[in-house]
């Protein structure tokens, strides 16, 4: 296996980078492109968006030289496909991303139009730029930068879906029905953030999700407050009751028992290694609005960010909810409640274990029920792979820098899905950056970490074909 | 003091009664008409559907024979008033009503629309039918068929306002402004319910009210639960923290230390007799799901429902609040919480012991803020005054039977502010019945209580002019 310097010798590689790099304005505009679709795939209004996302996506790919590229139907929001098998005997690498994007409420937070692609201060501002247009689109370019030199070096199946927003609903079907065609030795996903600029990091561990919904129900009817109250048991009081007992807001610890029972301790060279990570602190602060982080006092904050649980309300609605006062005694109030997994967490279990626990804190007087809204298990990586010292390689040639390992906060169910009915282990090649404000107003993708990405992208290409890197990994070399 | 079947037999009255009578179907139209105007206060947009409602009302007045008919602004909504001054040596009663409607939302349990006056089973659907405006129809009607006949028998000052649903910001300063032109013997207000159709009631205490705004604000702008989650104190969790802690659920006793200090215990004697009124516990069951009832086990509940306070979650919202799952770590939550006061609270000195206790609750790393939107002081009524005996005796001639004395669970925030400003007592002569959907989908007012409400009105002036009725208040009676 060459060093990354070996491989930045690489000719083939080199052609391919002259390429992208001669291509920055075009590539932009290309993203841009994408970005003014407003693919908002949990708005029922937004479906033929989200279906415009994806004929875009599969023309880029037509363009990029890819072949067989297909819209295929699901009961929801279509799969593109599209492949370049060059050699069988060579490595072939799934990629995985998504074209759909989150709401964009509360829109009256964002600066400019979050379906308006802006630049300013050196970042494309709108909805999906990082999450996951952006970094789909990197990945695009360094196959058009490949196929408009020598080609590529690897094989390549693009699976880009438009339901990863809501939870991939119909991608363990399609990939099941897909699955000879799927074949491959290893995925590539870049829906992730790096450490910071210039300090790439691979993320080798994902949380896992349980999200519910919890719903109390009270009077047949909204009730005036003066006319019932005191005799009708309110369902808002009642959710508030029910939800302060899931957490313990003094500790930050999950109070559902059996929570943690399979929670795997974080190892001590785990530990220090997570220690030395260059975490910014300040941007952290800067996000949050409280630098010193709540939570769990036991563990530091990149812990509780990626390798503890957590449980967080989402959202609660109940009653009147506009301006000034309406004297209502709620029919109903609602919340949703989701719950980050470690390994080796197993969302269906915890479904039961808050459920059951939700009826045993439930008061009188009231309905409550649990809806499981949608889950997802928590990964962690082998690192010693060949992909993983591949995509090492590929930073250090993309941003000048060896990579940090990390664990990510986020849940990416598709990692769990792609090792279960694929085989294959993940390489999470990640773009972004921390302060991305995905899920949030104002969502940005900085321009040169577009490029860098381009770049790696590329660069990743070579370094698999060539076997990997050498690794600069001693925790994996330990195991 | 003539007794009811004197009072019965006066031909002036009988006039009258038989003028209202002839004209029912006009009543109703009329009716019908302010109702289909949507005078909704508390939404800025509906500001020129008060206007209107307002002058609606005024024109109204004219033609029922009021002189110095007129609509004065406030800073938001306008007063509108009338009088009928006969002899200054007769007594003078000012009646007080509001012609503003609450919101209508969740709309879609409408079975029609609200602004839409819709007749189903002998009542009339439409939002602020009951509350307030076909009550205050019944008192016009009365006064037009007193001044069709031989003219009122008293004098009369109306003052219809705009803003009761919102609080009346602007009616003390007006009232203030305007003491010297409304001073009158006795306030009467329609605005309340009789216990059941054919058992008319007096309404003797109302409750107060105490309404604020509980916010907790976190990070900076909405986060993604992935990345954050774990290390951010959530602003969801924190407000279902403080809320829980504000009533015990179980007993539905009040925790903020010193609520209860000023709370007048009930007497044995009225005990005793609020346990002899017949509750229709079968009609509170069919609105609110629970007949067995909720709440503080010391008290009955009639009790609960006119007598005790209360502390209600009146909406909750915070992060996302639509269909599906958002995993975003909320900004802020809201929650707006009412509690109802009973003699002798006083809302500003619960305002402060709730501030101070959601200070002493909340949890670190958010900040939490409570804001006072609106109170009302509590109003309990000398039962033995000729006002009083006058609205029973006309009860008995509009109903037909002698009416019981109740306590009423809402708030009229108008009956401390008349006693305050303008020195008088108030006559709560209430029209509506329990079910009628006040602040709720579906508000009704039923036709024959319309019907009996505007006879009622009628001999009400009879009787005040008589100088009472007899009385039948035996609790009263021992004061």
């Amino acid at each position: 296996m060459p060093t990354p310097t070996a491989l930045a010798a690489d000719p083939r590689l080199l052609a391919a980078l002259a390429a992208a790099r001669a291509d920055r304005a075009g590539a932009l505009a290309r993203l841009v492109e994408l970005l003014r679709i407003p693919s908002v795939s949990t708005v029922p209004e937004h479906a033929p968006d989200v279906r415009a996302a994806a004929e875009w996506v599969a023309a880029r790919m037509r363009a990029a030289g890819l072949t067989g590229v297909r819209i295929d139907d699901t009961p929801r929001h279509p799969v593109v496909y599209g492949e370049r098998i060059v050699d069988v005997s060579m490595p072939t690498v799934l990629i995985y991303g998504h074209y759909d994007v989150q709401p964009v409420d509360p829109l009256d937070l964002w600066q400019t139009p979050p379906f308006e692609p802006t630049e300013r201060d050196g970042a494309l501002y709108a909805r999906g730029s990082s999450d996951d247009k952006g970094q789909v689109m990197a990945n695009l370019e360094a196959i058009a930068a490949w196929e408009a030199t020598g080609g590529l070096p690897v094989n390549v199946k693009l699976v880009i879906e438009g339901e990863e927003e809501i939870g991939s609903p119909n991608l363990d079907a399609w990939m099941r029905a897909h699955a000879h065609e799927l074949a491959a030795d290893v995925a590539l996903v870049s829906d992730t953030a790096i450490l910071a600029p210039g300090t790439p990091s691979i993320v080798y561990a994902l949380r896992g999700l349980c999200y519910v919904e919890i719903e109390v129900e009270g009077p047949r009817r909204d009730l005036h407050s003066g006319q019932y109250g005191g005799a009708v048991a309110n369902p808002a009081n009642a959710l508030c009751h029910i939800v302060d007992q899931l957490l313990d807001q003094a500790t930050g610890r999950i109070r559902i028992p059996g929570f943690y029972d399979r929670v795997r301790p974080i190892e001590p060279a785990e530990r220090a290694e997570l220690a030395r990570a260059p975490f910014d602190l300040g941007a952290f602060g800067g996000a949050t609005g409280d630098a010193g982080g709540w939570g769990d006092a036991d563990y530091s904050i990149v812990e509780r960010l990626g390798a503890r649980p957590t449980l967080d309300v989402n959202g609660l609605v109940s009653g009147w909810t506009g301006a000034g006062a309406k004297t209502v005694l709620p029919a109903k109030a609602l919340a949703k409640v989701s719950m980050r997994l470690v390994p080796d967490q197993d969302p269906d279990e915890i479904v039961a274990l808050i459920t059951d626990y939700v009826a045993t804190i439930a008061p009188p007087h009231v309905e409550v029920t649990v809806r499981n809204l949608h889950g997802a298990r928590p990964a962690l990586a082998d690192r010693d792979t060949a992909a993983i010292r591949a995509a090492a390689a590929a930073y250090e040639i993309g941003f000048g820098q060896a990579p940090y390992y990390m664990r990510e906060g986020g849940s990416i169910p598709v990692v769990a899905l792609m090792a279960d009915v694929l085989g294959i282990d993940t390489v999470l090649m990640g773009f972004g950056l921390p302060d991305d404000n995905l899920h949030a107003p104002n969502e940005r993708f900085v321009l040169d970490q577009y490029e860098r990405g381009v770049d790696t992208a590329v660069a990743f290409h070579a370094a698999l074909a060539a076997g990997g890197g050498e690794g600069d990994d001693p925790v994996a070399a330990r195991r």
